[in-house]
Parts: C-alpha cells; structure tokens; sequence
C-alpha cells in the first residue's frame, strides 16, 4: 500500500488536479467536496493522510478540523491544511485546532509530494512493526505503555545566540515545554546522556555555511540518542538545495526564517505530540520484545530465547575451539507438590528453585525455563569438571533449605540434573551437534531421576 | 553512544589524522597499527565500525578481512576498506573477502562522515529495537526467524534501457540474484505485490532530469513495500549535489557510471547480505510482538493485549455514545478436571473451549485468555439484550457436546458468565468507568457461581 490521499476541496478543479498530481506520483485519492462527506470517508476509507482546504460551504474548517482530531482513527493522521490565506491569524488558529502543516496555494508540486514522502515515512518508522496487528490495539498497548507526561525540551541551533535567544522569549508565551539554545558541538556531544536529549531541534539550515544546518540534522539522525528526535528545518530555501530535498533529508518541519514566534510555536508543538505518539509506540514495542523472551512466572528466559541463545553459544564455541556444557535440571516430584499443596503453592517452589539456580551460576552463563518444571542451563566455556562442581552445587543450593510456601510452611524440594558437555560431540554440522547434546543431557537426566533423584548425572559417551 | 571506529593503518600519522577527524565529529575512535592488534581490539572494543588500510606490516591485508569476517561478533559490523590503490583487482578482491565499501585514499572529509552516517543509521534502524537485549541472543532470534533462502531481486533503473541490459549481461557470470531492467513508473507500482518487491534497486541519478534518481530512491524509500531496499546510486556526483548528500538522503552505496561490472556485481551482493540480516532481524522483531500478545496455549489474545484493547473499546464508546457490553467467562470446576484427568486433559478442556467461544462470536468482538480458567469478551456496539442472547448461545455452546480428551474419553464442560453494560456507567474518567463495568462483570460471574453455575448473570444496577 503506498498510500490513501482524502483530498478536500469545494472547487471540483481543485479535486482533480490534485487527484491526478497524486495518482501520477502513486497515491490512491479519494475525494470529499464538503465537511460532512469528509467526515465520512475520513471515517470509512481510514486515510494516510488528508489535504483540507478550509473554506467548504457546509460548516467552518476549523470545526471540520476539530471534529477530524477528535476522531480516535483519525488522532495520528497527518492533515495537511491548503489555503490561499496567507493571514498570519488563520495560520496559528489551524495549528491549534490540530493541524500538521499549512501550504499556501498555489502548492509547489514537488514540496507537496516531499512533504507528503515525509509523513509516510514517519508513519512506517514505528507503525511498521506493529503492521501485522490490529491497529486500533497496537495504540492501546502503546498508551497503556506512555510513560509519565513530563515537559519536552526544545533545542534551537541558530547562527547567533541572539536570534534563538529573542526567539526563545518570544515563544515563551505560546509553549509550555522546555526551549534551550545550544551550540551544534553542544548537540553532538551526548555526553549529557539520554535524559537531557531534545525532543526537538530547531536547525538553521546554514548557520555555519551553506548546507551546514542539513548537515547537522544528517549527522544527529545517525546517532542513537537522537535519531528520534523531531527536526524543524529554518531555511529561506535557496535554489541550490530545494525545500524538498530538505523534507528528503528527513526534517518533519520547515519553516521560513521571518515565521512569527507563535506560529513556530504551534508547530513545534504539533511536532512534539507526534514525537511523544510515536515514542509511546516504540515503548511499547520494546516492552513486546522483552515480554516475549520471558518467562512471565518465574522471570527468567523462556525457552525460545533459551533456544536461540543455546545455539549462539554452540556457535561461537565451535569458532574458538572452546569447550562448553549443557545442564537438564528437573524438580523431583513436582506433581506432587502441585497435587497435595496447590497450584499457589506450586508456583512459589518455581519462583524461589528459579531464584536460587539463578544466585548459583556465573555473569554470562544461560538459565532459561523451557518447560512447566524443566530448566536448561548453558555454561559457555567450561569443561566437564567445572560444570559438574556447579552442576552438585546447584542440587545442594536446592536441597539445603526447605522453600517456604506462604503461610502454609515449607517444603523440602530437590532436582534432578543432567549434565552434557560438548567435548563428547564429533558431529560436523552444529545442528546435529546440538540436538546431539541436548538428547545426551535429556537421557542423563532420565538416569538421574532413575537412580533415585536429587542428583547430577554426566553423560560420557558421544552419540 | 555515538559509534566506536576501529582505525587500522601502519602509518602513525594517518592514524592521527584519521583520529583527529572522527573525534571532531562525535565519534570514539580506536587505533590499532597492525593486524593482530586489530584481531584483538576487534573482539575487546566491539567497534560498530572499521576504517580499514589493506597494506600492514604482519599480514596480508585481505587475510585479516577474511579473519575479521569469520568473526560471529563482527559479522555484521561495516568494514571501509581505505586505500591509495587505485586497483580494480585490489577492489573487486576486497570486497569478495567482506568489505563493504573501498575508498580510495586521500579520502574526501565530507564524505566519508556521511559514508560512516549512512552506517550507523542502518545499524540503529533494526537493531534499535533489539537494544535492551544481548546482542547475541537477539542475532540467534534473527537467525532462526530467517527464512529459507530465495535468490534476491535486483533493479537496475537508467535513463537508456541499453545501459541496464548492458550491465545486466556483464554482472551475469559474477551475480547469481535475479537482475531485472525496469522503468521507475514500475518501480513505483507496487501492484505486483510484496513478493515482487526487488531487495536492491540501482539508480542512474539523473535518470529523467538533474535529481531525478534522488527523488525516485526518496519515493520508494516512503513507500512500504520498498522502504526497506537498499538502494545503490549511480552518479558522477557533481558539484551541485555531493556525494555527502547521496548518502543523507539514504542511500547506502554509491557508485561512479563507469564502474566496472564484476565490482559492482561484489557490491551489490554485499548490499544484499547486509538487507538480508536486517530483514531477519525484522522478522524476530515481527514474531516477537506476534507472541507478546498471544496465549500460547489457546492461541486467543491475551490478559495484556485483551486489556489494552477493551481500553480502546472503552475509549471509541465514550466518544461514539454507543453502548458497549463486557463479559466474564469461567470454566466451571476447572480445578476437578486438573486433578482427576490430568494437566493434559485440563488442557485440552482450555483449547477447546476457546475455540468455541472464537465460532461463537461476531468480527470485531475481543475475546481474550485474562487467567488459568478465566476468558475475557468484549462486544463494541452492543446493547444488553442483544449481549444476552449472545451469552446464552456461548453457554450453550460449551455445554452442549461433551468436550473429547484425546483417548481418555469426552468430558462434560460449562461455563458461567458476568454480564455488564456501559450503559449502567456513570463515571466520567473512561478508565474509573472501566474498572467499575469489569468490576460489575466479576460480581455478576461470582453470583452465577453460587447460583448453581452454568448460567449467564446480568449485572443491572450501577455502582
């Protein structure tokens, strides 16, 4: 898909010549002549993005505006205002009734279709990687996982210090967020950390010499710290370097040097809600990804992270030539437990046996839950002998102090272990080498638990 | 962190110029002057970059490549061959070993920040979201998510069809990926579909007029389906636009027209290699937000994703107006089941009634596991008596065939329901209103319970 395109316009010559600018350049328009069939297909046709010119016959644009932002579909679609008004008054009244950006007709095409570019890029950056879901659930997640609202701060790199100063004063009526001015080695420099990261710089786009600006924003994209960050690009927009090789840089904003104070405003503002929508997505992917390799009751790895990082190790010991071992460790009898105690009483023994193999291995060694009773341990690096003192120390560490279940009183809980190491394995391929170790740690186990249980059991013959 | 860079060259004052540079632009530089200082530092500093000078003292400069390469840690990490050989031999042999890109020494300052730039954003792009996690395990993740080898899709786009054709039949003997000749309106048709979406796409610059290619690859780069290619420019790379800019704007090779057709070929497999791991990572990323969400035993929703989105149903009701119902289903003497049949036959008992509760819903209502025996039903836009019948069917649906447990026989199940509207809600804070109707949920289930069970209980009166 590349991209639905709602166009609002009264004036049906308008409509096509944007509806055939768009379709040339890829886009699926869709055409509304008034406020109320805007509201409809904005509700129906769910758009990328929607052109609105604000003069309709049916009812005020800035209503129409407020009534689109009040949609929850619609809360993070681009809207893009397009009006031959060039009132400084109309301007700042559409960005505070929720607009993204306001282009003057007659609209340059090439800084349209940049301009557009730009937001469908942002829209991919995060949404991307929520594509596969429900959209409507993947926001719920995201604003479930907002963080605490705190101020954004606002970083302006200017020729001067003067002009960001007198531009930081003059702001400071229309913004509640945090304005800054900083130098552009300050901006590089992370040393601050990420706490004190801007959530929007403000570039003069050649405030050390052409092409300084762009430069700049390259430069602070590639950087882990700040690749998120907003860029409001203030350019007079030479012929050399077009406005929209700016938005192609990858600047969300870009804004003529004289733009009065509030309207720069109301922009960066505007910036700074998308920024904090689109950190709040990022937010909850990563609580996702780390939700998904863990094991939610005992909070260590699962088997699926346990799995892949089994093989990494397999992998990297079979470059260096390094020895490593392989641990089954099984609670004795665990059904029992479940059985007379309670399932309450059967989680406690797994969170405090996943609590005490996890205080008895060493930084770097690999313990995951792969099963209801099971765990797997990796132990990089280490021969047979080392892993098998570990190995005695995990079932005493067990074994030693009855686990308290509540208030019902404690329980005396053993393990059973299986141990392998990779020394025995002569098979070339790591696959086979690997389903080979763990099959050999499995039938030790299974040795273990026969001969009694509450005891390791090495397995010393390859396969 | 910015980004580390290993500088490798015999040549004390290179390295200190090199230095010199890179700490002016941010970034931590690290020297080594020659090949087994490399080796080691490489393992010990974990750069995230490699500015590499064939000639050194100790070892032959494409041997050390090859070792670098054969490193699992370093496998993915950008090796910048820097050297004053203007060889195309020397070329075509360092990147057969694993070099990413060969600069030809004295390096142009602009350049190459925007070369190492164009790195770093790549690096961050997937691997970002990975960054709470060891970097190893995530890369074993990646390498089991990855998919069975397809030969790539290459797309060459010049101004004159002969000069594709012509380069497709040279790359032929050294390229064994899929090259094919198309227009840019092609490329910008994703029609085809993502299964005909090329991996690379190379790009005449001017293809249609100075900056046409530039904004071709800006295009694509907008789009989903081509967003994520790597994109090789051809150009000459005047003075109007630099080679700086290529890269910012994102590209990820460039190339002069001249170039010989075998080291293009080598580059374009690089390229290929590096977008392949990035779509592996990808797609553990994708998979990974896929079973955040899920119950891996029913295959619903789970507790986490049904109460994200029954918020956002929550939200959509508030501002629509429209009346929403909730459910709270729980299997009746689940806990007998356990123990007489058996975890497995729990189990089975659990899928089956999920499946069908699944059949016995509409599109659009939530269903999702919120606890051990406990199912969590949201139906947007649905008033009481409609949810009713709908709760009644579902009841009727558990009971009325015995579910089957594998060859132990059938087992008769019910089920008891909690019914509440938001009708009956009154609080103005959507999530007080939440709690409250969830809250109504649950003491309308406890009262079918002690009701006798299997039965559908409506809770009618506000809190």
């Amino acid at each position: 898909m590349v991209g639905k395109i709602l166009i609002v316009d009264d004036v049906a010559t308008n409509r096509i010549v944007m509806k055939v600018r768009l379709t040339a350049a890829g886009y699926t328009p869709v055409l509304a002549a008034d406020g109320a069939s805007c509201l409809k297909l904005a509700q129906t046709e769910a758009p990328d993005l929607i052109l609105l010119e604000l003069a309709l016959p049916d009812m005020p644009g800035l209503r129409l505006l407020e009534r689109l932002r009040a949609e929850p579909a619609l809360l993070h679609v681009p809207i893009v205002i397009c009006s031959p008004l060039p009132d400084a008054k109309a301007r700042c009244a559409a960005f505070r009734a929720g607009a993204d950006d306001f282009l003057q007709k007659p609209i340059d095409d090439q800084t349209l279709l940049a301009r557009i570019r730009s937001f469908m890029r942002a829209r991919d950056e995060v949404a991307g990687f929520a594509q596969h879901h429900d959209g409507i659930a993947m926001l719920g997640l995201a604003e479930a996982a907002a963080p605490f609202y705190q101020p954004g701060m606002i970083a302006l790199i200017t020729q001067r210090s003067e002009t960001a100063l007198k531009l930081r004063r003059e702001m400071a009526p229309h913004l509640a967020e945090r304005v800054i001015a900083i130098t552009a080695e300050e901006a590089m420099s992370d040393g601050a950390g990420p706490g004190a990261t801007p959530d929007v710089f403000v570039i003069e786009s050649d405030f050390n010499g052409p092409g300084s600006g762009l430069r700049l924003m390259s430069d602070l994209r590639s950087r882990t710290h700040t690749r998120h960050a907003a860029f409001c690009v203030q350019s007079s927009v030479g012929a050399a370097i077009g406005a929209a090789v700016v938005f192609d840089l990858g600047a969300h904003d870009l804004v003529a040097p004289g733009i009065p104070a509030e309207e720069l405003a109301l922009r960066l503002s505007r910036l700074l809600a998308r920024k904090r929508a689109a950190d709040a997505l990022r937010a909850s992917v990563q609580d996702s990804l780390r939700l998904s390799v863990i094991d939610s009751l005992t909070g260590l790895h699962n088997r699926r992270y346990g799995m892949a990082q089994l093989a990494a190790i397999a992998d990297i010991s079979r470059r260096s030539g390094q020895e490593y071992a392989v641990m089954v460790v099984d609670l004795d009898r665990f059904k029992s437990v479940n059985d007379r105690w309670g399932h309450a009483a059967g989680d406690a023994v797994l969170i405090e046996v996943a609590a005490r193999l996890n205080r008895n291995l060493r930084e770097g060694d690999l313990l995951a839950r792969i099963g209801g009773e099971e765990f797997l341990i990796a132990l990089p690096e280490t021969t047979l002998a080392d892993a098998r003192g570990i190995a005695e120390r995990l079932c005493h560490a067990i074994e030693e102090t009855p686990v308290r279940i509540g208030d019902m009183g404690s329980l005396r809980v053993t393990v059973s272990i299986g141990l392998a190491t990779s020394a025995d394995a002569n098979l070339p391929c790591v696959k086979d080498a690997l389903a080979d170790l763990i099959g050999r740690a499995d039938r030790a186990l299974l040795y273990a638990k026969s001969a009694g249980r509450n005891q390791v059991t090495i397995s010393r013959t390859a396969a």
